[in-house]
């Protein structure tokens, strides 16, 4: 266990959600597991009007989100938790003078000896982050002569490749690179970090893993619910901005990069945004057409509850065009990944809530004996992101009886098989690692720009392309049909369960 | 589903303990199971004085070895069955001439119809092999203008490969090879025959299955017990020839083999014999004293009940060198697996009852990760023949938490979790292979002498060798200690428990 130096963390926009739902469970957690510093300060910013106290009610001993971590402690133990935060009230405006926050900051370091550690936290719209960074940096709140000092930030970042170099350059302004954490939560979890583990820990995948042995792969990332309270904001995103550009591309990264030559931030990093590169760009308009698909959820009857459609949540313009379903094909130009298709999808409203990722094997080149189903007989790894955590291979096994006839069998495992399996939360694992400035699982700049590289030229014409529909789907299904016009030859979407080994299917609307 | 010809199987040795043991059951199988021909005839043959009646009673309606499959069966049903059995006393000799014999066979042919297709079963001592085959020979009941006629004979085929070569051409004198049946009923366990599946019908596993991924390959036969009432038998035997040349090198083969153009008898057993004649044979003496060690049980107390030591067994000589335990470690010269080195064991009064082959592949070319058991790091696949049947793949996931530590885990599959796993007895398998002419299953001639090449040198040099020892070990522990001198560097045996996913250990007597 790395030793996690005494620090302050403090969080602007703590008066919002974020701050409730997330960061402070995690921080609970890990001061239940005792991996806080000795001395540790978390404190609040925002533009409410609130007390240390009552910021203490709200994110711990009032707070809802933390209500089933803290029924089993005393109340000596989560006041002492409480005892760790404080508030500082910025008034009006992010874009002030933080002359008051330093000296806040100051007073508070020297009562408890943080070492001048700081991590800044900015809970905030990306609008603010360089409004933020500028300030802090004009109070000298950047400089690392004594302790260090990290930002982090959370997505979206940037809503296009060039806001998000704008957003970079408005940070590297005032911070280093390397003080610079972009949190992606999706790294966070252990399912997408065992990712790597499974490749390059093991003798048996890592020979199989390239055009040679790989027919296709495949990732869906499904949700069952719609856009719910954040109609106004995904509106002006998008399935694509929001989970495609980010989380998924994170994922086929790790699917596609060479082995790093060591576990460290760094070349971990440098092997992503190589793999990164590595994308064909598409950049005509057919091309554009031939490989991505995109849709909008309609209104429906799901287990007799009708549910709207996406047109007429709150927030959405009645006649947005913003999708909510994105299935993307594409391919990797290098020498091991050369001509075998990507297909990857996003959406709302599915049959069931899951992230996996399926590796699809070429079939043996020469078949010796009969399958009993010639559609299903390919070898199949299923990497199970969420829910139902694991990895399966389908594979052929003799069908019991005369001849040598084969069906499809499972060899599975389950996280919650392990001896150990006290996953931490994505928030908690990442904030521990930027507690202990390891930054393997955050994006880097470079790695944020190649993914917008990629993503960009499809956004654009999806908006500003001539002939592209967006095609209505109705919640409840996997998607608009039209999506199977991307799968090569007779290949269909697998369509998961909710539990890793369900046979897949589609799903019928009652 | 194949037709299977009307016929008539004669079953020399009926009154002997295989035909009421094995035999029938397998065929009540079958015939519950409606794979019985139409019209089918069973003659008993053997020296006892029985009536029609007497051998029915004696192996069907009174038969010990029945009791459990009967007893839902209805009366008629039963009965039916039964009708379908005859007996014939060929009186005091086997070698004698079979006129009677002939007629016999010929009256039930033109009563029951079944066509001049005949089996005939060898269930006696080998001794007998040829003088049977000569005899019906003489009677042309070898002859097959009108109806196929098969002869199937029991292991064991010699005693060497002189004594093999003698009982082969005994056999070919009078039998064309195609019409010889070698049954070894291990090849009809369904575990077993799946090797070939697993291999050649996964696209993820053939890639792997050669000297560049595989470290080693380990075999392990055990049986809890001792030599039982077969003392007599076993001292003039031996381990190496009751379990090792002939079931073990068969699952050797299988595991060795290349693929196969097709499924056909011809094309696996032309790579089985390819793979049996590629085995280094070990001919200078300290070569032998290098790859092999043989042991005797002694006696011991397990779970509280002494057990005798196998000198003490009844029909044993009590100053036996005979090995109930026999470990061999040997090399394959050929392309796919020059260098990676064979462990193989076979022994009685074992740990627990088990037979399982183990894949163990090489190490990461690079290690990228901390493993948390740096001993136990390497993946393998473990192919468990019986019982608790499946297959099981040891890989790396990362452990919970931070940083990117490896800990081993399982992906495994279970037979019993087949829909269909219904799966036949060995004997019922192979008879029925047997009926419908598919040899696949069956030794072939130069099979079985290839596998006694390789195994002679090793007998002879137990027998004959200087300074050989017979290492004596505690019943109820894995084998002499001496064994591991076999292993190459820091290896261990694994020593398999009762459940596929058992953890490997020593058993330590109680």
């Amino acid at each position: 266990m790395n030793k996690t130096a005494n620090q302050m963390l403090v969080i602007f926009g703590a008066s919002g959600d974020l701050t409730a739902r997330k960061l402070v469970p995690a921080l609970f957690n890990l001061y239940k597991a005792k991996q806080l510093p000795e001395n540790f300060v978390v404190l609040g910013v925002s533009r409410s009007n609130m007390t240390d106290g009552e910021f203490r009610k709200k994110v711990v001993q009032e707070s809802t989100y933390l209500k089933d971590k803290v029924k089993d402690a005393s109340l000596d133990f989560i006041n002492t938790f409480a005892d760790k935060f404080f508030y500082e009230d910025l008034g009006e405006d992010y874009n002030k003078v933080y002359n008051k926050l330093a000296t806040r900051i100051s007073d508070l370091n020297n009562k408890f000896s943080t070492g001048e550690n700081y991590i800044f936290y900015l809970s905030t719209p990306p609008s603010l982050y360089e409004v933020i960074a500028k300030n802090l940096s004009e109070q000298g709140l950047n400089n690392e002569t004594n302790g260090w000092k990290r930002i982090i930030v959370e997505k979206p970042f940037g809503y296009s490749l060039e806001t998000a170099k704008k957003l970079n350059i408005g940070l590297q302004t005032y911070f280093n690179e390397s003080q610079i954490y972009r949190i992606d939560h999706y790294l966070g979890k252990e399912t997408v970090q065992n990712l790597l583990v499974t490749r390059f820990s093991n003798s048996i995948f890592e020979p199989l893993w390239n055009r040679n042995y790989i027919h296709h792969i495949e990732i869906t990332n499904a949700e069952s619910v719609g856009v719910e309270k954040r109609g106004g904001y995904y509106d002006k995103s998008g399935a694509l901005r929001d989970m495609f550009q980010n989380h998924l591309l994170q994922i086929v990264s790790l699917i596609v990069m060479e082995p790093p030559i060591d576990a460290s931030a760094q070349e971990i990093r440098n092997e992503k945004v190589k793999a990164l590169k590595s994308l064909r760009i598409m950049r005509d308009e057919e091309t554009l057409y031939n490989n991505t698909v995109r849709g909008q959820y309609l209104a429906s009857v799901i287990d007799g509850k009708k549910v709207k459609g996406y047109r007429e949540e709150e927030g959405v313009d009645p006649n947005s065009k913003t999708e909510t379903y994105a299935a993307i094909k594409f391919f990797v130009d290098n020498w091991r990944w050369k001509d075998v298709p990507f297909y990857v999808r996003t959406a709302k409203r599915m049959p069931t809530k899951v992230t996996e990722v399926v590796i699809h094997f070429k079939s043996p080149h020469h078949q010796v004996f009969k399958n009993s189903d010639m559609n299903n007989k390919d070898n199949q790894l299923i990497i199970r992101i969420q829910p139902d955590e694991g990895i399966l291979i389908k594979f052929g096994v003799k069908v019991p009886g005369q001849g040598f006839t084969v069906e499809r069998a499972n060899l599975d495992f389950y996280y919650s098989n392990l001896a150990d399996n006290n996953v931490m939360d994505a928030y908690e694992r990442l904030l521990l690692d930027a507690m202990q400035g390891d930054a393997t699982l955050y994006a880097r700049a470079d790695e944020v720009e190649a993914a917008w590289e990629f993503v960009d030229p499809i956004l654009d014409y999806w908006k500003n392309g001539s002939d592209v529909n967006i095609y209505g789907y109705s919640s409840g299904v996997w998607g608009p049909t039209n999506s199977d016009r991307l799968l090569e030859g007779d290949l269909k979407w697998r369509n998961p369960g909710e539990n890793l080994a369900d046979d897949p299917g589609f799903c019928v609307i009652k």
